[in-house]
């Protein structure tokens, strides 16, 4: 059975200091799963016994499990291992792209746990359309798990771009859509109360990537995603950049040519018309339409010689390779992940990227960045969605607690 | 007099909430000059008798004073003024530019106390030639203030890259320095042991014009540093950004056009080469030496009508609208500020500069930007020079204090 999310209203609370121990304490597991206690008294600075009761805690919380691992053959007591409860709770993460909605009920420590994709006739579906798809994933997505796991969010990831004051889509152009109060829409479907978040899909993927991928551990980090339309997503000094309302990380339309193709935007000779999955379509004589599987193909030829494929890629990552000069020379960042149609581009033309890259970046910061493909494959957004519906609980994690014996999930399309 | 800057070394030392609250009073002062106790009281929440005891504290410390204020016609006892001691502590600001070093004595506040230039030969200064020029403007600048006003720092804006590391001068190009431990060369020519402190100039233009020129009480600025270079200083959510090895910044670099003119950087069609001094002098048919006076003069010819002239403005003008939407593509600021010959360009040539930016740049992000000049004219990055070298004052004052009766500065030069 799904549970519902239960937020505290009044009662006598834990101390500020334990709550925020608690956050601490369960975030180190989110992010790096199972670790002993003995880990986690080092890295919180804390002592064992404080350990033990925030311990104790999440696992009375039904947020943490703990074993003695067997077969320890070291000398003295073993160090107890404390990891994410596998039937503890989950968010349900999705992905929106043109022509699919990929939905997944992701646990503890990011790990998927189920999974649902449904297709979407490529641009011509309405926010109503998607608001419904996405709620007829979500009780499919809870009945693929434990009885007792419950849900804590839900949050989408959006080709496009969020206001921050309100987050209304502004704009989300492959999908046509514009001023669009989605997240409202979705929690008129989706009627179990779940709190709904939204985020850029590339922003999102920087932040997964930044947590569990090609991104770990590094401080200035750009994702750049490659779709129908081009976004970075922009971590600068371990700090999400958003911009001031939200819109950061359009690289998409930034200039590569004052005469190049006209652009939908408008302008002229964007990075877009140059390194999308169009352009990628279009330099490789395709006449597909640009999706995934499109773009594999492509990928595909030109690993086996096509010569008009394997040209078309090397011409993209010409244009890649000067978009990531641009951002090299910005932002300086330590390493720049490509995501998306791009992760493709680099794997067959890094020498093209990499040599325009070495003709028009700043000599100290190309050397410093390091170009590597997504860590995440195809699901840096969607795992970044999950980040973002997690984070209400890994701020407060006694806030959350899952009530027995409520009525499972349902939702307004069932 | 001036005095001599000692640190606290293994005193008993009053307690850390005391010492950060003493910085956080101090820089509400700092920033926005006299405020009154009840004023100081709102800001810092904390109640009447705690501020009058920092007051007393900080007015001890020789960092401020206090007065109150004659002629007061209301009601009951008038709130005290606190505002900075006149006589108090300053820096020595220093803006190194490739014709010229600027010098200041600055005080709290940001005001400048008083102010020497000493004229180079263009791009032919060693950098022990620049420490000299600097070390000997040291004496001078103190001797004219009052005699107990004491020096707690010398900082330096330079224009070229400073690596994040080791603080060494990267890369300067229009000074021909490259790899430069400068702050090292210039504490061995000032003698007196002020502390040293190299920022990049776009960097701290940004600093200062955040702080108090045009970028004020705005989170998301830009701040674009037309000189021979093109660099620019970039705040995000309140925060300088810097980029991994403190790189950031380089949009000077960041390419315009595939097929441009070549740029002294080994690329081609470089913002720089549209935008610089030296694209502007050229397109406006000038041979003089890229300098404020050569700048000036064109602005000038633009302004009583010389055709030449205006139409090399407006020629940079679009180039810089270009510009300016890659940066509000990416970043999304507030604001973008533009600081030397890049202050005279939007003057003269706005209408050209957001025809360009409103063709070029995303529609929400362009709404939501502004284009101001610079704020403190030719002094944004004296100015950012001044507060870097604040910095450690104003994080805890009370580790700053002048030691009366000690030999004045006496640097290596004199």
């Amino acid at each position: 059975m799904t549970r519902r999310l239960v937020r505290g209203a009044g009662a006598a609370r834990p101390d500020e200091i334990r709550r925020h121990n608690l956050g601490l304490l369960l975030e180190q597991v989110h992010r790096d799963g199972e670790l002993t206690r003995a880990e986690l008294t080092r890295r919180l600075g804390l002592n064992r016994s404080t350990i033990g009761a925030l311990v104790a805690d999440l696992t009375s919380l039904g947020l943490l499990a703990e074993h003695v691992p067997s077969g320890s053959e070291r000398a003295g007591r073993p160090s107890h291992q404390v990891g994410p409860r596998p039937d503890g709770p989950y968010v349900v993460a999705v992905d929106i792209e043109v022509d699919r909605v990929t939905g997944a009920a992701v646990g503890l420590g990011g790990r998927v746990l189920a999974r649902r994709e449904t297709r979407l006739e490529a641009g011509r579906s309405s926010p109503a359309d998607v608001a419904e798809v996405i709620a007829a994933m979500v009780d499919p997505l809870g009945a693929a798990l434990p009885a007792v796991a419950w849900p804590v969010g839900l949050a989408a990831s959006i080709p496009g771009t969020i206001r921050r004051t309100d987050g209304v889509v502004e704009f989300a152009p492959n999908l046509h859509w514009q001023e669009v109060g989605f997240a409202d829409l979705l929690a008129a479907k989706v009627r179990c109360g779940l709190p709904i978040h939204l985020g850029n899909d590339a922003d999102l993927g920087a932040l997964a990537e930044h947590l569990r991928g090609a991104g770990r551990q590094r401080d200035d980090v750009v994702f750049l995603n490659g779709k129908i339309g081009v976004g970075a997503g922009i971590i600068a000094d371990g700090h999400s950049l958003r911009g001031h309302d939200g819109l950061a990380g359009e690289i998409g339309h930034v200039m590569l040519d004052p005469d190049g193709p006209p652009c939908r935007c408008g302008g002229r000779g964007c990075v877009e018309t140059y390194i999308g999955e169009g352009a990628l379509l279009r330099l490789a004589g395709r006449t597909a339409a640009p999706s995934r599987e499109s773009v594999h193909e492509i990928v595909q030829a030109a690993r086996a010689g096509e010569a008009r494929a394997l040209n078309g890629v090397r011409a993209v990552g010409v244009s890649l390779g000067r978009t990531v000069a641009s951002l090299v020379n910005l932002l300086n960042p330590q390493v720049v992940i490509m995501g998306g149609s791009l992760s493709c581009v680099l794997d067959v033309a890094r020498a093209e990227v990499e040599t325009e890259l070495n003709r028009r970046a700043m000599t100290a910061s190309r050397r410093g960045v390091e170009l590597r493909t997504a860590g995440l494959g195809e699901d840096s957004s969607l795992l970044g969605a999950a980040e973002l519906a997690f984070r209400p609980l890994l701020a407060d994690p006694a806030d959350f607690a899952p009530l027995p014996n409520v009525a499972p999930l349902r939702n307004a399309a069932t």
